[in-house]
């Protein structure tokens, strides 16, 4: 399949390019031409030529830590905090919950995803191959994280699906990962640094999320999570980790030495009264900081446009400082950044021979309205009615607020009686 | 014109009142009927029925306090202080502005109002009669406040339009006002308290918005901003104050004990880094707290849902207790409260004889998906996707993404216009 999508403003957030009017040629999964007009190939015979009307392409929108699956416990358990809202709500009802739930929640989530422009997401949840199969079928991108801890799975569960699903499919890729320390003993850490240097792989964790989280671990093994993490090994191959809404400044150093990026979830951090992570400070240090919406229960929404306003809205009251996290960094770390993460190098820009995951940004709508500055526009202003188009892997899923290939009804529905069935 | 909205689920707002399923009927600009269908009148002929599919009638959202006018400066100076912000970028502009600018960029707000649910606003902007005509044109109901200030108008002028604009229709009044209490002197602060004495009038004004603000009250009067006010009678007669970010105990107990509300900006309040309003005390005082966007140049959208969520998300996070602010309030602060400040007795609730100033939530969309609880829907994943309708006195002006009766190309080309020049 040849598109050609043309009269757009292009922000292919390549560095140092600015906005320009252009046109993009996506070829099978992959972008074959992206810029001028002028410049561009002739005498294709394309399948399909949009008229951008002069509204914006660039990267989609990674989101970088959620719970897909989660979707059954949207407002079923708000006003909670972490720890109660985990061990009494949310535990109990997951051990309920098979892994055909799973699919088809994972499946209402996509569609929730598709409508706020997320092109690929990190989800960390119960079981990996039907989330996976949920992504092939209605064409989403997602890096499967590993959620280990001491009640399961096993570490051997972790390495065969370690090697099974990064086999599995384009779309798909599955990352070492445990669930947080606190839900882990010395011993289960010990082990999976091993494993971590067999593959000399990274580590993806919650982790920093609350202060009692970060205290108990002190009071545990006198160290912070992050210090005892490096301390084990677990990242000597880098990693990423969730939240990191309490690290140290001495925190901030490993991080740093061993190239450990944060994913800020400033909603579900807010929403669960968790404090405000230390954005300001990872830009200082020159951290790679990504943006998750979390899992929709803890959120609860799936809206990258809530996030990108939030990390630099809530970073500016932390700091008191109406200039930190200014929107140029924001829109980085919802794309460039997000790719990072996601060790998706192919996603990152716009620009001849990466893949095609594109969205159009509606300009033709009062909130983007005068045209002055389109960055500050979609972090401050921007909203999900303003993506007009998802496109993934050179495939549109979503164009004018309808869903081009998936049965949104049977989803509602089997999503209605799975809620049902756990609430 | 009669129009039956059926097939809904209704979310009337009246104290004690649970959702339930039944239809509205309107006749003219007020609601003849609101229940179960079993209950309804037979033999009306209605010129329009619409089947609501399930979705949510409930009554619109209520932007207390809004500079409409400032669409122009939307992304124009961001990541300023208040202070910075309005003496060096947006005074020196406003004051080439017109009559006319701002009726066209008050046209291009109220745009954006429809499509996030808001059937009244109460604007504090330059031109008063030219708001009042682009509200009038496309159907908008307005409380304009007096923005009055030592650099202008004069008091004469607010008492004309005092007496002029709250005859002049029916979707329009006007209320007194000030701009803030570091923008008057003493002596107009004292002639006011004459004005409103005079009418036995409440007093809308910007106040205890940033610590600065509070501090040099305090050091040019020796009191806070509330304080100040109270003495000099400017609350003899109720009244509202915009932002309400750092009073004390003792001003709380003054706007209890004088029946002033408060309206919050949580966007605003944190975009320009002023801080989080203690809302809590608010609710714990018994003070109604409404809600507002405050101007599209320091939030940047006209977003009720953003402003839903933040006045939550903020409150459990300055609290750090996520059973701070929670979704039933918020609900209550967007419509009901709303209504009180605006002193629109007729809008708060949708019952038998009140204003048909109506919304439509759109539950078909994947963020409202499963349905546990609406209002922490609503609230905690609401966004302006799920705008289906906005009805205003009876009149449907937006409906399934389309403005029913604007020239929207028309308004984008003026306000482009305009910001071009005062750029």
């Amino acid at each position: 399949m040849k598109i050609r999508l043309y009269n757009a403003r292009i922000l292919s957030m390549k560095d140092g390019e600015d906005i320009f009017f252009g046109e993009i040629h996506v070829d099978g999964n992959r972008i074959s031409f992206a810029g001028k007009s002028e410049d561009a190939p002739s005498g294709i015979s394309f399948d399909k030529e949009i008229d951008c009307g002069g509204n914006v392409l660039m990267p989609g929108f990674k989101n970088c830590h959620t719970h897909s699956g989660m979707t059954a416990f949207r407002s079923l358990a708000d006003n909670l905090n972490l720890q109660d809202w985990l061990n009494n709500e949310i535990f109990p009802r997951e051990a309920k919950m098979s892994g055909e739930d799973c699919y088809w929640l994972t499946k209402l989530a996509i569609l929730e995803y598709l409508t706020s422009g997320v092109t690929a997401i990190e989800d960390m949840y119960l079981t990996p191959e039907t989330i996976a199969d949920a992504c092939i079928e209605m064409g989403m991108r997602c890096e499967l994280v590993s959620g280990l801890n001491k009640f399961g799975p096993t570490l051997e569960v972790l390495e065969e699906r370690y090697n099974k699903l990064n086999d599995k499919h384009p779309l798909i890729g599955f990352k070492m990962g445990l669930h947080a320390e606190y839900t882990c003993d010395e011993e289960l850490l010990k082990n999976t640094a091993k494993l971590i240097a067999k593959y000399k792989a990274p580590m993806y964790v919650h982790m920093s999320e609350t202060k009692t989280e970060v205290d108990e671990c002190i009071g545990r093994y006198g160290i912070t999570p992050v210090a005892l993490f490096d301390k084990l090994g677990l990242f000597d191959y880098g990693g990423v980790i969730y939240h990191g809404v309490w690290t140290t400044p001495e925190d901030r150093e490993i991080l740093k030495k061993r190239g450990v990026m944060v994913v800020s979830n400033p909603a579900s951090n807010a929403k669960l009264a968790s404090g405000i992570a230390p954005i300001t400070d990872y830009l200082k240090e020159g951290i790679v900081v990504a943006l998750g919406t979390d899992g929709p229960s803890s959120n609860n929404c799936l809206d990258m446009f809530r996030e990108m306003y939030l990390v630099s809205a809530l970073g500016k009251i932390r700091e008191m400082d109406p200039l930190a996290v200014p929107a140029t960094e924001v829109i980085k770390m919802a794309t460039v950044n997000g790719s990072k993460t996601l060790e998706h190098s192919d996603t990152d820009i716009l620009a001849k021979g990466k893949l095609a995951d594109i969205i159009m940004i509606d300009l033709h709508q009062p909130n983007m309205q005068p045209i002055l500055n389109i960055p500050n526009n979609i972090v401050y202003s921007g909203s999900k009615t303003n993506v007009k188009m998802t496109m993934i892997d050179g495939r549109i899923l979503y164009y004018d607020g309808a869903f081009t290939d998936a049965d949104v009804d049977e989803i509602y529905a089997k999503a209605e009686e799975i809620m049902q069935r756990l609430r």
